[in-house]
């Protein structure tokens, strides 16, 4: 099948998400690493299970309910301003450095973005970073109040572009959303921020695997879910032959 | 409301799962702590994920696919009989030291298991513990292929017992199970395997927060997912005198 346009993943594939860190060290010097990574590995683990509950928030909420489950399971009491400085730094992520060259380069293909970030997020995320205008849409799951990776989100894709499964290139480092994607049918790449090899060195070489090797672990691999990636890539510019074979 | 039936979760509520950490300590000497959290971690995540994609597989399966998953994320190969072990050590959980004078305690009510695990897994596992003869049922959620805290889950138990929610106390450990439970209206008991204090005070006292810390961080708290539970109890036996006062 051709491929008819290409749907990105935003937080952790073109977004790099890291940079959120520095907020919970600036508010809680010491503390920083350990907060980030227990926040996001339950900000995820809220969506899923929210989704599963039928009692869906958006993500802002979520991203909030599990900074107050986080601090509160340390014991720290969050600053007045700490939740409009995470909006600010969410709001404010930077692209990963290939990620404009390759929508630039795929941009005779249509384009998307499809996340579990709220609509206002994403508004300020894309027109932030200058790549509103390469993208035809900005698809949210907030419009059918579920999560990644349920079925119904894929197809909200194919519905919002009119496409069959088929006819979409998926594009994801998150290992639930490629094998949501691609247990939807989609045609999936997965983009791989922290290679197997790079991270068995980070954990064989750590007298005690702290938070950030445990959440790169849990979360930057590819799952054992039974649907795995069609292909993987180092950088999101070698997608571009890859589309162009493929139009 | 009336009690008309006490329903307990299983894994981390009447058995303690922590001796299965043994069977991975043997077969991968100085491993076997972040080899079991990551799995248990995982575990999970992957009952979560495949409820949520409706591409369920039993918990036996999930279970030996997060190891898989594991041992491949540390560069680790498993031994022949490191399944065989682990199946054993599953099927000879202890249990808690107050569940099984709990059971007897409650025995005047109707008294289930609701859990997560194989028809099989649970058939083993309340045979070897001697409790079967004090349970009218044992309920897997693998009848309705799905998990916790998918609200057909705790449907499920409505109607195996022919009861409504509300004459239903669910008690279990597992913030995501309490919050599902409670969610779907039923009473709901959490049973303190770790208290927030003990957690904090391992939390700060520790140089670098290894995977068994954060295990108890990320999944031995209540979640904040808008429901918590009505009681908090950290002994079982403290069930007797309440449901006692309202039969």
């Amino acid at each position: 099948m051709l491929i008819k346009a290409v749907v990105f993943d935003a937080y952790g594939t073109l977004f790099d998400v890291q940079s959120v860190a520095g907020v919970t060290e600036d508010a809680f010097p010491g503390h920083g690493e350990t907060i980030t990574q227990i926040w996001r590995l339950k900000q995820l683990e809220y969506t899923w299970l929210r989704a599963l509950m039928g009692r869906y928030e958006d993500f802002w909420s979520v991203t909030q309910a599990s900074l107050d489950f986080t601090l509160k399971t340390l014991g720290l009491v969050a600053t007045p301003d700490l939740l409009a400085r995470i909006a600010a730094a969410y709001d404010a992520l930077a692209l990963y450095p290939e990620a404009l060259a390759a929508l630039q380069g795929l941009a005779p293909a249509r384009l998307a973005i499809f996340s579990n970030g709220s609509p206002a997020m994403l508004t300020n995320l894309t027109r932030q970073a200058g790549i509103d205008t390469l993208l035809e849409t900005v698809i949210s799951v907030d419009e059918i109040r579920t999560y990644k990776p349920d079925p119904r989100s894929y197809r909200l894709v194919e519905d919002r572009l009119g496409l069959s499964r088929d006819e979409i290139l998926f594009v994801s480092s998150n290992g639930f959303d490629i094998a949501g994607a691609k247990a939807y049918g989609m045609t999936v790449a997965r983009i791989e921020r922290v290679t197997l090899q790079a991270l068995r060195d980070e954990l064989s070489g750590a007298a005690v695997i702290g938070p950030k090797s445990l959440f790169k672990a849990l979360r930057m691999q590819e799952e054992q879910l039974g649907a795995g990636a069609d292909l993987t890539i180092s950088a999101l510019t070698e997608l571009v032959p890859y589309v162009a074979t493929r139009r």
